[in-house]
This record gives structure tokens, sequence and C-alpha cells, in this order.
């Protein structure tokens, strides 16, 4: 079973740490390779950069298939063209936040997501545009908080990681104490150190935002599944220029 | 990893076909065993059976527990005692039906639920009750049908087996061509083989109702995760009689 | 016209207390019989709890309808087993939730729901599971909040009926203030006279969670009316061991 | 018990079979008189009746105020200016279609309203306008159909009870069988005697449009209810010239 | 283009300012006249008041398409009889809610209406008042504020119009930081200068009320539109007293 | 008055055509310039596209704020970008679906969308994905029906004009017969002509899908509005490679 995951950044800043992490939870038989896209925005942070980086992950999306892989996954909590991609391809492609987040609403009733910078920004399209309106056909969160207050909100995790750290806590307990949520989910593929912080911190689940993604595929491939082309039709050959 | 699958129906004729199909699936180091509840009614075709089936449910999980299993699965589509089971658990438990819609929601955006017998009776609880209510906070199936007219639609199954393929293939068909179904979940989880059946007949998923509970309960087990005790708070020790 | 009460808890501290207020407010040719179930637990405060209640509730319910009553109350405000009664039943079947949920929803726009416990614990089931879904396809309470910190939140009612009574109105206040409630409604069926002290002390209707039961019931009964059999259908014959 | 029945057109011509079906229904120590509205239309079949009568049925509500009765029922299946009149009155003011709405949704999961006549007219206020709202926070029907293409149809069913009957049950029939529904409820306040004929012709719950409006009116006044002051705050003293 | 603009009370001290502004948005080629109701309400605050005023609208609605008018505007914020006007007339009726509230939902996710006194009454009618519906099928506005404590809180707005300019400001930014609103719109239609005051003073879009309905009708007569009478169909003709 | 109108495929064949009816429409102040994108998808009938078309849409929206224009209108029924686009830039952009659907929900209650080739294709993103959401916090359509099965189903409408337009009217009938439907929004920017003939041809409103675009950003522009920038906030400077 071979799977590509595609961090949709232009820079390799955190492929080696999607790698390693994706090693220690894949099924035996499994090869990960982790890529970048080479073009769109370094970061992305808004509706904005996510639009930017949509036909570049779309290519590599299309490159992997090509290349015989089983399966993709996009790694970025926005899920940047993935309806896209799932109309360009027969073999089944998820994001890191779609699968996430039916975990966790397997695992508790009110989610709160804690992001690392202002929420209104990278979570402005999808979690409560509209009312009540959640992602997915999923309840939207009772709760959406920042937990840090960075310049670049995800370039400087890792320069700042004991105070990301501490921010996010700090935002959870709110969630938890004032919102009511019981069950949790970081909101940027790069906190995965800060999720295994929470976790020992706090006494309601945090779900990884990553490893979903990876667990889910492999079911999907083992069973033979795929999204369904229609609901995700091939789309039509026709003159597209780059 | 322990896994123990509760069958809540009086009857062991489902056991072996379980445990053989989750061997098939299941991660190198899973252990898993298989048992049914000795009271309660011999299969649930009803919200009646599924309330007749609770309190035995819950005995058996709670004895799984204590035998330091790591995780518990109700294998029955109407997850009976279910939230009842979370509550009195640390250790995660899932139930079939929860899993598999979550899966199918991932792979379509309108499910149909096909089966064996009148749907009316055995998914009342569950869909569509009012409104356009789902189940588990998921958007209703646009589309429920069933396959056959057996006398007791669960029992007779094996004796039917070829009858049942075609009547679920048939109703399945509909709810794509009519009801503009793009994923199907069969709803009853004796359907092991028909599903396999429906996959090479159709060109949408059809969703197995039995395996995304195995693969998901690993999942949680593997990131350490257990259903939130803020959501399932443990319920107070008090005189209870049986 | 003969009603049966059935209170799904193994004790009969409330039945007199039950038979009282009943007899108070029933139509003049009404007779009313009170009596609890014998095994279960002895209080309703989780989903656990309502789920050991079922099986019991049903056989009394059951029986209910062999001795020829015309109609059957369950009373508990979690409705336990309602859904398999009304299945299992022809004569009519109310349960004190859904009947006073119905009443309030006809007196205001805003219902608040106050409970004698943690509200966690026994509302968990039925309101704000997910986002803004409520019960009976009603709207979601805008407001649940607890009045008490009792150690069993049910059995001590009436040891400290006084601190339960200031508790709940302290509660009721807050929701009326704090969150816009315009209706208020007690959660728990025990609850009869804070009832009454919170509606000399509020201006807004305070709701009976037993009345509207029994006129609700007296009138389906009246008019020749029961749950409708196409939405509740009764369970096939089948072997059920107990 | 003193109960004005506020008949919002102007014509007398319904006012004695109201009166004697209440008769039948009622309450020993409760009296009821019956009046119509002086002016307005004679009949309401479209929101520009409901609109032209508000104004006369107002009147009506606040000289029962002043009359010293106990409670208000306003006889349409439009619930004529309802809002506004709980809002002008201190004593309970109910309206036939909100009161047999709540009851009909505890009686099944899946409503028809039948109309004499094109449901498109009268209907229209209140159900199915938007998506899938229904009216006084219910779910929405899931069927709507008319069962007799009378002139006015309104005006003209004495005359031709026997084809509006036959009308109905065709309707409700198809609404059963085609639209799935499990309980019936008929949109105007005039068949009362298609109700019976309906609940003996069909075995699923047919309900009274008239009787709840009684029964829960005398349940408010007995619990010493009436609708939320703060829900339906009484108007502010102003010039109003009519 | 002749537009009449039907202000629903019964003073004539709003015609001119009214008429002021329209001139000044309006197209080259639109006149406009102003009128008010002769009888009704001289305020509209309430839903009594709104039903108060119905039938006089009307009146004035229908006189406004026999007089050859192309368009008719219902100048009140909770525009009163439009459903019933948009079925009397076939030359296109609008009111000032309707269409200042679809376009706040073009510039914003989050609306904030404010208005000149209690909320509670006079937006009793539109906003919030079962669980999160909004008005029109769009989305309930995600906060209700009121900006000024006036004894009637329209007649006395031009005496005190700088307390209601600091108390509309004072309330919006309670709105905008408290409740997360991202859009405004004042909820009453005589606030026309404290609009542009807001404007000035906020940075989301504060969106007039009254000019949207001006440019939506004159948007809609160009292009040969007017309310479908499949939605608003004609009433019949009848007896309809007066 | 300046305006751009960005046509998002990668033909210049539509621009006259847009051009000619805007200029029909206008204010008299208002400039109207229309230009294509000149790389992307030569048409767009997909998710894919859609995304395709992005990054090229938002470069030239940034110009035209650039170049000193008051608004932007992005022409094509999938509103590519539109939400990017709005972040992106601080003078109004609008949309061709966004518009037109608020003004489709102003005139009726039900709306149909009739598209010239599969609508499974080029509505998916929008409509009906899960449930009953719609877009824009709008209801969802109540039917979506296709009027041709043209092989590419926008390039080719102009050869085939006369089978395009009555395959539309055909499928509009339906909806409107079978589906309820009454009021009509034809699914493609490119659909001006057959709009105008089933205008004439059916009797309930059919919507210009362009029109509204351009009248709703006059109005903005006219009341000095632009969309929330508190809802749709500027993108931080970073590196963006392209």
């Amino acid at each position: 079973m071979r799977i590509k995951v595609i961090v949709p950044v232009s820079t390799d800043m955190w492929n080696k740490m999607i790698k390693e992490q994706y090693e220690k939870y894949k099924d035996p038989d499994t090869e990960i390779d982790v890529i970048n896209i080479k073009k769109g925005p370094e970061s992305i942070t808004s509706l904005y950069d996510d639009a930017w980086a949509a036909l570049f992950t779309i290519k590599e999306a299309e490159k992997a298939e090509e290349e015989g892989y089983d399966g993709v996954i996009i790694y970025c909590m926005l899920d940047p063209a993935l309806q896209a991609v799932k109309q360009a391809l027969t073999i089944p492609a998820v994001g890191i936040a779609e699968t996430s987040l039916h975990l966790a609403h397997q695992l508790g009733n009110r989610l709160a997501m804690i992001g690392p910078g202002p929420i209104g920004i990278d979570t402005n399209k999808n979690y409560a545009t509209f009312g009540d309106e959640g992602r997915y056909g999923l309840p939207a969160p009772v709760s959406l908080r920042e937990g840090a207050e960075l310049e670049d909100q995800v370039l400087d995790i890792f320069k700042k990681m004991d105070e990301v750290k501490k921010g996010l806590l700090k935002a959870a307990k709110k969630a938890i104490e004032e919102d009511g949520a019981d069950v949790i989910l970081l909101d940027c593929g790069a906190l995965v150190e800060p999720t295994e912080y929470l976790q020992k911190n706090l006494d309601v689940p945090v779900v990884s935002n990553s490893i979903p993604a990876l667990k889910t595929l492999e079911m999907m491939i083992k069973l033979g599944l795929s999204q369904s082309k229609k609901a995700f039709p091939k789309p039509e050959k026709k003159k597209r220029l780059m």
C-alpha cells in the first residue's frame, strides 16, 4: 500500500515531521511519501491562501495517481482543493480536517477547535459561517478559540513552541469550562507536539488532527473503497491553461 | 491490543462469521473475541428489541472492561445501549452503525441505507424520525429502502441468501436512480456477504458496516483515545436490581 | 377511564405523592393507579440508569394493557423506554417529558430546563447533544441549568427540600436574565413542590412536568386516539429471554 | 371556567356546530360561548383573508378578557392574529392549529395535512414556505394534499359533504401510501364530520383539529398558566385609530 | 417608473424624511410618492401594532395598483402585511426589512440588528423566535441589542437624536466585540440619520435599512419581475366587510 | 462608477454578450469593462474547473482594485474564488450566483435551478450536498434539473441555442409541476437569451442570473458599502509563488 502525502505549502519544513509521525502509526505494509507543492503560499492562514494553493495541490494529486499511489492525503486543516481532487482522482483522497473531524465527533458531543492564531482568519471558510452550519455535514464546533498571537501563526510555531503549547492549553481549558466543550481538536496540521502536550494535561479527548487521515485512508484502501464518482464525477477533458 | 465484540442477541449463530471477517481485517497485534448476550431477543428488528437487549449488553460490556479488554464493539446496526455503555466504560466503546455511517459520509454526499426487511421497523429509531434529522449529528439518509420481505428478516438471511442479495441489489439500484443516492450502506450487521456482492455489481461505494467499527476502534486505542467522560460521565454508584 | 402510572425506579417512595397530585387534576371519571418497577435502578440520573430501567418498564406497560387499562404514563423526565412501549402497546402511552415539553412550547418561545443536580448527567441523552437539535422534534432549550448539588440529586430531594427550592429558583432567575428564557420546566418528576414554589416567585410560566401527561392522555383517550402503529409498529413475535 | 371561542369570519354559520362539539368534550364545570367577528372576510382561505381578519379578531379577544372570560380560543386553522392576541391578553389564548399540531406530533412522526381546497392557498403562510421549516417550531408536514376542488372550499363544505369526505379520504390514503405519512390532520376547522369519517376508515391516527384547543386551554387554566408575558409582552398604550 | 411608498402608521411625520432620502438614491426616471395609512397605530413597536396596521396597509397597496404605480414599498422593519400584499398585487411589492436583510447577508456572515428600544418587543415576531430560525429563510441574527430606552422608542427619536445615536453606537460596538457580529442593520426605518452616524464610526458595514427596498424594487421592475403568483396566489373574490 | 467584470474562463467568447447586456441595464454614470482570465479552463463545469480558475481570478481581481475600479463582478454561476477575492479586496466584490440567488428568494418560496447540462456536475459544490443545506445561508433549491445534454454544456450553447432553449423550458415546466417550484433561476451565466425565452413562456418569475450582480454592486457602491473586513479579513503579506 503506497500513500502520498501532499503538504499544500511551498516549503518543505514540515515534511520530515509528518513523515516521522506517519511512520509511527502506519500499518506494517504501508509506504509513505511526503512532498510539498513547489509553488503557492508558504503557509495557509486564510481563504485567500487556500485558493492560491488549489491548482498546485490538484497537480500534485494527479501526479500521485499517475505514479501508481493507492491513495492521497492533503495535509492542511483547510483541506484545500479536496473536493476538486476527489473529482480528479480515482484512488481515494482524504484531507486531515475531514477525517479528524469525523473521529472527534465519535468521541464527544461538543467540539472545540483551538488554533494557533486568530481563528477568524483560517477557519473562516469552514465553520460557523452561516448561523450554525458545520463542515462536511457535521455539527459546527461549539467553541472556536485561538491559543497564541504569533506574527505568522504557522511559520513561527517551532520557534515559540513553549509559548504556543501553553497558549493552546489555556484556550482549551476555557473552551471546556466556558463553552462546555467535551472534545478538543487543534486547528493546524503543524500542531503535532502540542496535541500530545494537551492530551497529557486535559481530561477530555484531544484528537490528533493528522493520524486519522492516515488510518482512514488505509481503511478505505483495504476495503476497496474510494470517493463516489457519482458524488465527485470525473471532470470532462477540455483545454485548461496553466 | 485485545478487543471484545458483543453481539447483542441471544443466539451465537453470527459469532463465527464475525470472528472470521474481523480476523481478516484486524491489525497483526490485535486479538479479537466475539461473544453474544445470553438473554434478550434472538434478533433485533425493532426499537422494542433494542430496549430489550440494552441491559444484557451493558452487563457484557462492563465485564469486558473488568477482563482487561482494550475496547468494545457492539455489533448491531441499531447500536443498542451504546450511549449507556459509553457512560459505563473507561475503555473505548464503538457501535457498527456510528462508525460505518461516519465512513460512508466521507465517501459520498447522499447516503442510501438498504435493509433486509421492512425499513419502517428497524430503522424507525434512528433515521428520518423527525423531518430531516439524521443520527449522530450526521445528515439523514436520502433513501431508506428494503431489499427483501423475509418473515424474520434477520434469522432467515442465511437460508435465503440468494434472494436476499438480489433483493438488496435491486433496492440499491432504485436508491441510486430514483433517490439520487451516491453511497450505499446495508442496514444489518448480518449482511456481510451481500455487501461484497453489491460492491461487485454497483459503481458507487458500498460501505462495509462491520469493518469500520474494528478499524476505528484500533485507531482510537493506538491514539490513546476513548469517549469523553465529560460527554459520557461515569454513572453514580447506587442500588440497581436485576 | 383507567390510567396506569409507571414509575420506572425500584422504590415506591414517589408513588403516594404522584397519586395525590393526579387525583387533584384528573377528570371525574378517571381512575388512577400508580406503581413502580420492582427491579432496575432506584433513581434515574444517567443514560445508564435509563437503559437499565428499560426492560422492566416495558414489562409493566405490557401488563397494564393486559389488565385492561385505557392508557399508560411513564413517570420520569427521561421518558425511559417510551418509544419501545409505544411499539408494544395498542393503548396510548405517554411520558411526562414529551407532554410537558409540548405544553411549555405553547406558552413561550425560549425554554429553560432546570434540574436538581448536574445537568450534564441526566439530560445528556436528550438535549443539546448535537448542536441545536432538541427532543421530539421540538427546539432545544435555550438554557440548561442545575439548581442544587445533591449527592444523589433525586433521592435527597425530600430531605433538603428548602435548599432545593431556593437553588432551583436561583437557577431559574439566571436562566431568565442571562439566557433570555421565557418559560421554565423543571427537569425531574420529583420536583412537584418546587414547581409550585417557583410559579409563585417568578413572572414567567413555570410548567408542571407531571400534569400535562395526565391531561394529554385523557384527551387522547376521549378522542379515541393512540400512537400511530405505522410510526410505532407492533414488534414481531420471537424468542426473547429474560 | 368560562371560555370564549372566537370564529374569525363574518358569518355565524359555524357557531352552532362548534358549540355542540365543544359541549360534548368540555369539562363539567366549563362554560363555552361561541361568537364570530362582525366584520372581515366571510371565510379565510388565504394570507390575505388572514390579515383582513386580524384587527377584528384582536378586538373580540380584548373584549373577552374585559368580560371576565378565563381563556380564549381562536377557531381557524390559520390561527389569525394569534401572536398579537397573546400579546394583548393576560388570560391564556390558544389557536386550533397550534394545539392540534402539538397533539398530532405526539402521536406520529410524519404528519400529513389534508385540506378541502387548493393547499397552496390557505397553508401558504405556515408550512413548507422556506425549505423544511415547520410552524411553531414543529417539523413541517411531510405531506400537504387537497381533498376537493370546491369553488369556495370552505363555504361549500356543508352542501357537498359527501364529495368532501370522499375526496379527503382519498387524499389521506395517498399521503399515507406515497408520502409515508403516519398521522393525519385536516387543515380546516369546519371539517369536524370528515374527521370522524376518516378516523373510521383509516388505521393511522386522524387528529381532531378543534378539540385539542379546548382541552389544552382547560389544562392551562387549571394549572394557572398563560402565555409568557416575556415572550408576548403587553403592547404599550398609544394612539391607534380604527 | 412610478413607485408608491406606504408608511404603515397613522402619522405623516416620517413622510418627508423618507421622500428626501429616496429622491437622493432613486434612478433618474423614477417617481416616488410617499403616503401613510390614515388609520391604525401611530407607531409599530409590537406584533400587536403590526396586526393592527395590516388591513389599512393592504387597502393602500391595492389602491396603488389601481392608480397605476409600478411597484410598492412597505416602509417598516416589521414588513406588516407584506405576504398578504404580495398575494393581493400583481405589481411587485417589497418591504424594507426583507430587502435590507438580503443585502446585509451579502456583506457579512454574522448579522447584528440594533433597535432603538427593547428588542424583545419589536423584533419578537421575526427573529430568534424558535431556536435558530431566521426570517425569509435567512440565518437568524447572531446578535439583537437595543440602543436606547425611549418611552416610545419610535416617536421620540427626533427629540433625542443625540442620545439615540450614541446608544446605538454603543450597542453596535458590543455586538461586534461580544457577539462577533461583522455586519450591522438598524431595526427601525426611522433610523436614517443614525445609520450614517454609525457608518462613520464603525469599521464593519452598516447597512441602510431603507435604500435596499428602493433599489431592489427598481431592479425588479427593470427586469420585468414581480412576486411569484404561484407562491403568492391572488385571493379569491368574496364578501369581506370593513 | 467603474466596474470590472471578470469572466473566469480562458476564452473571450462571452465578453461581448456580457458587455452588451450590462450596458442595457447599468446606471447612466456606470462604466463597464469586461475581461476574461488568460489562463485556466476554457469553461467551468465542475468543482475541478472551479479550483483551476481560482488563482487566475484572484489575480485579475487584485489588478482591478489597483487600476482604480470601484467594484468587481465575477461572472460565473459557481462564483469561483469569491470568498478569497472578498478577502483580498477592499472594494466590493460580488458573484452572479450569490446576487441572483438572493433576488430569486425575494420573489418566490421554492426555487428551481435549471442547468444546460448534467446538474450533478456543475452544481455539485453548492447545492444539496449535505441534506438540505443551501448556499450563502439561503434555502437549498427544491428542484435541480438539466435542460439539455450538450457535449460540453457551456461551449456548445450558441451552436444549439434552439435545442437548449426548448430543453430548458421543458425542464422548468417539470420543476414547476412535479417539484412545486415557484421561481426559476438558470444555472449558467451564458444563458441570457434562454432566460428571456423562458420568461415569455412561463408564468412564474424567471430571474436573470447576470443583472442582479450589476444592480447589487451599484447599490453597494452608492451606499458606500463593501464586504465586511471582519468577515473577510485582508490576507497577511507572505511569500506566495506563482
